[in-house]
């Protein structure tokens, strides 16, 4: 017996955060897949995807928003329920990758949660991982199995570029030692623009911590990057030095809106100007702030799983990290 | 270079009940191991131990209890750091098992997330694991390392036998068809007891299911079994009606209080005199029934942890299954 | 180079029960793949697929009947076969699991030998699995590759109501307390049809186990229902309890006919009417008994086999577990 | 808890060839374990070690005699069953390991069924593997856990020498082209003995194989050396073709006596005057030939076995591969 | 979403043997892929794919001469490289095998270094290889992914029948006791041919080893035949015996031209005529003699890939080793 | 059978850096375990322990020194070598951890070698790892088997304060964006010192880049900071500037001395007064410059390694990273 072979695609979502995945596929021309998703009484989660998956190039889509870790294992459960059903090939759609801070042992005794996370992925039957701005490029070492790395630099180098008079002098600045090479490369897309970072600096006797603003930016529109924001305690004590520091104006660029806690109102309060971010995880409910700016995503994610599907490649766009 | 060879053995528990970690230790005559953990702000979990475990033999304590996603994610993350910290040995100690109930493909496209969370616990680094009345006996085999299977049974038997006088007949009940040959095992064990279940039935033209009590019941004290009491819907409605049969008086038996959502209030107002379970999970804080009984899991848990430890057989007081 | 993907599926029989292989063959229009089996005269198994299966989708068909060991060797060398000829997907057609029912450790230092040869057939390299009515659903989650699972309960059920007069009063009963489930999936099937088990019970001193009829007998067509008969000896103990509690005729379903040693004779010799199984496993040949009805699982098996070829969707059929 | 670590020591025998395994353990001072193994009535094996083994250091010898699928999977499953009681380590004792001979594929889409059984035994749980006179060096690649591969030449050489004048000329050959090198093993460790093979030869127009004798034998006592005896076809027409060559007299060595079939007849009928053999397979009952001299391998295993459990190297007595 | 599904082969070459991948690719009628690989100052290899390779089927081509493990290590790479790429499938075209010899433990604490080489290329993510004439078939049964063993045989063979006249006596012969099976092969192919090899004797007293030819050369056309020529020691000390014992004339063939150290100069000074070897590795450059004559193995590996890539048998032309 | 049980350390080198291993050795009062490594005239690599290593905690100790594929390959054939010896643990010492500047993909369709290296270390049996300042501290994360990461920061800080005159003003600088942590970690270890950076910039029209310095160095004990000198390019270019930029004197640190090709001789002309190294790796032989001074990693291994012997913490040394 044999036949013509043919492929299909099909998108499900998990409930981290429907809206998103709604968007990717409309962008694709596309439905989410029909699939029940509930909780039982006691908290396990129920899934059954409720149309035929056999053969298919499935793509589960789940951000890493609150509940962290039900989210996670919602997804875990998908995979599973995907590769049970002989799905040909799954592809776990990861806007915004959960744990990935702790990706290296910082002290003794920690776990390195964030490769776990590669390897519970790996385990439930992932076979392709498709992330935006990781927290540190090496976490796609953390998997064998292909990983498509998007960024969101262009999209928030192009707002920089739209909103920012080119008349003003913008330096990027990192809020903390660790973050200064993504500055650079900020900079490094801006014409003429400048750098600085904010150190940590201590007295002779280490009585004190006081926060050292390194580089020039008096008069200067500074623009603080960061790959996410989550409590923002740093981000806007890092605006306050700055400002004081003589900078004319302070904005920040993330891509991952965490958002946790305290931040929306340290936001509100703080000499921020505006936040711009994107939509790889949903701005929470009480955040009302006009200040914070969010970009649509979904265009980046919905032409790479295009491409994924029909074997083009993706590495035009994103993958210039070392300019 | 050459050196005698000792083994030492810690406890750690997670958050999810440590009472009952607590009481385990307690019978070892031994103390929890000092650990950190915290959530941060977006609710990722953060876990260190703060004492060596190089070359020990770990037992990583945690039940599945609400949140059980939270709560096993912190299980997962606690294996990890214990094999990156060099654990000789990691032991999961579970004593009730989350998902345990979604163990087969009962429709298509289905997880069989139990044997997801098996391999979950394998991919984290976990050597073996230790349980006590697993849904099915099955979810051993979704193992590769061994896995001691505890039972409360014993307990339990004992606790029939010491509290209900023997002048009365007792017959043992599954709650539906699933659960008769539960029935049937503590039926074996108690002289003369009877056995009975509920079916579901339906009428000629399927238009409604109802109740029907297959077994003697009329005039006896009727003992309903199970391994878990979640919503206790069916239970309570087992109870009903084994009381319009004409049972003298109902009690229940469960390894597992869930006491998900309404339970507890169900319970409360249902026919059920008495409810025995184990503390293999806490008992909601707002169960306040004076019906619940709780007995204590732990030195089952201990001495099984003891003999792991020591290499002595485990078999002796659980493994009769088949009497 | 760049040419059309098409694809083939090659059906292979091992060389335990070729009937059924051909059976299931003739119902896809196809022939058998031609292969050379044969043993070494120290009784080692030689295997060569005699036509080329590079990227081919290649069914090894294999029913697990006597002799057992090595039929299992059998098909594990087919597939390690296959998998060295690059055949692009291997699925294990297995119409009766072996070990089925070593599905658990019911006593100490058992083995989980269902789950052992779960692995043993990834080992070799198989990427699917179909079966029929599996000992326990749980063995489903032994895999973690997809398994169809199909069942001959609607097959079965057919043969009720084709061949029982409406007039009669029909109880399904299991011969024993863990397959109540089972009666009660026959129970819904049937209208108005009645349910019952047989309970081994004690007298207060344990002398001696007798065996009880729960559930309403008496004056009924009783049918009893398992997924095999092996040595007949429970089924037809269940079958002299439920004649003396006054039931008006004894039949018997089943899936799976081992038939092993006693079981013929014993069958002829009891008082079930009639006994129904299917052929997933051949009927002995000093079987020659009228009384057993062999129903072909060809049709069920060949439709599946086509589907997974297809990527069309199995379950329409056969997933209604929870009615 | 802190303890002092001792290491145990178990051995359990399969119920291929108990004799070789007591004959082992008397050797080491040991009794073999306790266990129950037997079949069920369809042919399934059912084992269960009688004692406890947690933590224990476990021998389980199996040599693969006729049966032999099921003596295989009988090793599997005791091998299952000892991992899953928890045994530190499972060391497989296979003297004589089955299927040796199809270790390539010889030709297109045939098995290579001794990596296999290589695979199989290691997802069984099997920790190392002892073997004795590997029909190719090569199988030990197939295992990536250490294996001890020992050998009966200095047993064979040593018949030699004590049983064979010194005044004899010696010439050691091959009974066809693939074994000259074992040939000139045996050489190298009898001063002043000579070489020869048999090798098949054409006529110029292929008509007919014929087997010529390459290298001088006439005179001389002819020594025919093999790894293992299967229906003794190759070994007695190549005695005959020896024979014809004006051989003085001719004797047969080979480590593993399978004496398949016919074997024991073609070597009674054959101008083989003596064939010496080892214990890695029991001699089969209808083989009374005087003739079989079989020297027990009951010690070497056993030293190796000590040496295993107790750390000391097993190398010095079987290590001299390449003189 | 539903397409068509196509599929693309991709050849790459690493820079081991460029010119030999050129000419298979010449042969498919291709190109070789764009590739950038280059060296860091310290000696690390760098890689980069300059084309998509997503979704293609990827055959990366790499024989394992000098230096052999900066080639073995640049061919890991690559598949590293391809498999984070996308690729569907990737092959290894290793046309000569390194570290093929230690293929087995000879003594004690060796390693097994073949097999190293294969879980390396599985580790990497290699889905299969292709190889010519390994150095013993074993070698297969090292990996668990498909394998398409090559032989060079017939086209040295066909050498053979066109550039020897008809009226020689022609003998293969081994140059060791290992390698006698091969010149059987090479006899059974070529009509009246006959065979002989060289051993290694001692005296009486082990004093001193000579090498005797076994088997009749006098007057004859000596044909040595080995799979590989290294220092060509061997097989210069077995040429200079062969023609003391009144060889005619001596020649030699082998698949893999090692021609390491000295061995262009030994075979220069020696007394073999021609040494005919195929391009599975290249000369070296300072080899400059006549005698050696290297016959194209581009046309086989390339046939074979073609066979690969369509899934069409490739047994026919090289599956004849059992002659 | 039981015995006590004992344990028991060996340490093997490779040939890349014998001298470190030596001084290893040393401070554990060790003599290195004799082993056979040499090459064969193809350049493939033997190696065989000439000791018994059975049941033995082994560490093999190779740094991925030039020439790095070969002693990369030498290390993984040292480790087959154990396992297959039946070593009890195995722990791969790798001061300097080759291709870890590969450790993401920069690029599409680049290696991420790093983790293919952890994957053939796992692949060839390796249990642990031990590595010193590895570029990225995530590479832990590529090995899910324990990585104990030291670090020589204290060495060299140690050197600072030893060395460097408590009056001099010192600012610790990075000589690109992505060290900047780096610089910080050593800035907060020594009280009053600053912090800079050099950041590459473009003129308006992207027509060149120029390296500016970030930080305030005029008059200033400049000290560079890396955890790697490799062709010192990059070092000599941000010497070069901060002498522009007014730098009282110039100095550099860093753990690992690559100084691959033109190395020595640019820090020779450069302005750098002191460069000072550890013995991670050897200083090239024609590195006779007096500027360099490399202090011995030795004891801080060799601490670690005992501490790995004997489980005890090895984190208090070195375990600070986030201060």
């Amino acid at each position: 017996m044999e036949i013509m072979n043919k492929k299909r695609m099909q998108i499900f979502s998990g409930t981290g955060y429907t809206a998103l995945a709604e968007d990717v596929a409309a962008h694709l021309g596309m439905k989410l897949g029909d699939i029940d998703i509930h909780r039982f009484a006691n908290g396990e989660i129920y899934c059954r995807m409720q149309e035929n998956v056999r053969g298919s190039d499935v793509f589960i889509v789940q951000t890493h928003c609150e509940p962290v870790n039900a989210n996670i294992m919602e997804q875990l459960i998908m995979i599973d329920a995907a590769k049970r059903a002989s799905a040909k090939r799954i592809t776990a759609v990861v806007p915004f990758y959960g744990y990935a801070r702790q990706d290296k042992k910082a002290k003794s005794r920690e776990p390195i949660t964030a490769k776990l996370l590669a390897d519970l992925l790996t385990a439930a039957g992932c076979d392709r991982v498709v992330s935006v701005d990781l927290h540190t490029g090496q976490i796609q070492g953390f998997f064998n199995d292909p990983l498509d790395h998007l960024t969101a630099l262009p999209l928030l180098v192009n707002w920089v570029t739209e909103n920012i008079p080119s008349d003003e002098d913008i330096v990027f600045a990192s809020p903390d030692a660790g973050r200064v090479r993504l500055a650079e490369k900020f900079q490094s897309r801006v014409p003429d623009a400048g750098i600085a970072f904010l150190a940590k600096t201590r007295t002779a006797h280490n009585v004190a911590k006081t926060l050292a603003v390194v580089g020039d930016v008096e008069g200067k529109t500074v623009v603080l990057v960061d790959d996410m924001i989550d409590t923002a305690g740093t981000l806007c004590g890092a605006a306050e030095a700055l400002a004081e520091r003589g900078a004319k104006r302070v904005l920040a660029l993330a891509t991952h809106p965490l958002l946790s806690g305290p931040a929306c109102q340290r936001l509100e309060d703080s000499v921020i100007e505006k936040i711009v971010v994107t939509s790889t995880l949903p701005i929470p409910e009480h955040c009302g702030s006009d200040k914070i700016v969010q970009l649509s995503i979904a265009p980046i994610i919905a032409s790479t799983m295009r491409a994924i599907f029909e074997d083009e490649s993706v590495s035009e766009l994103f993958d210039d990290d070392n300019i």
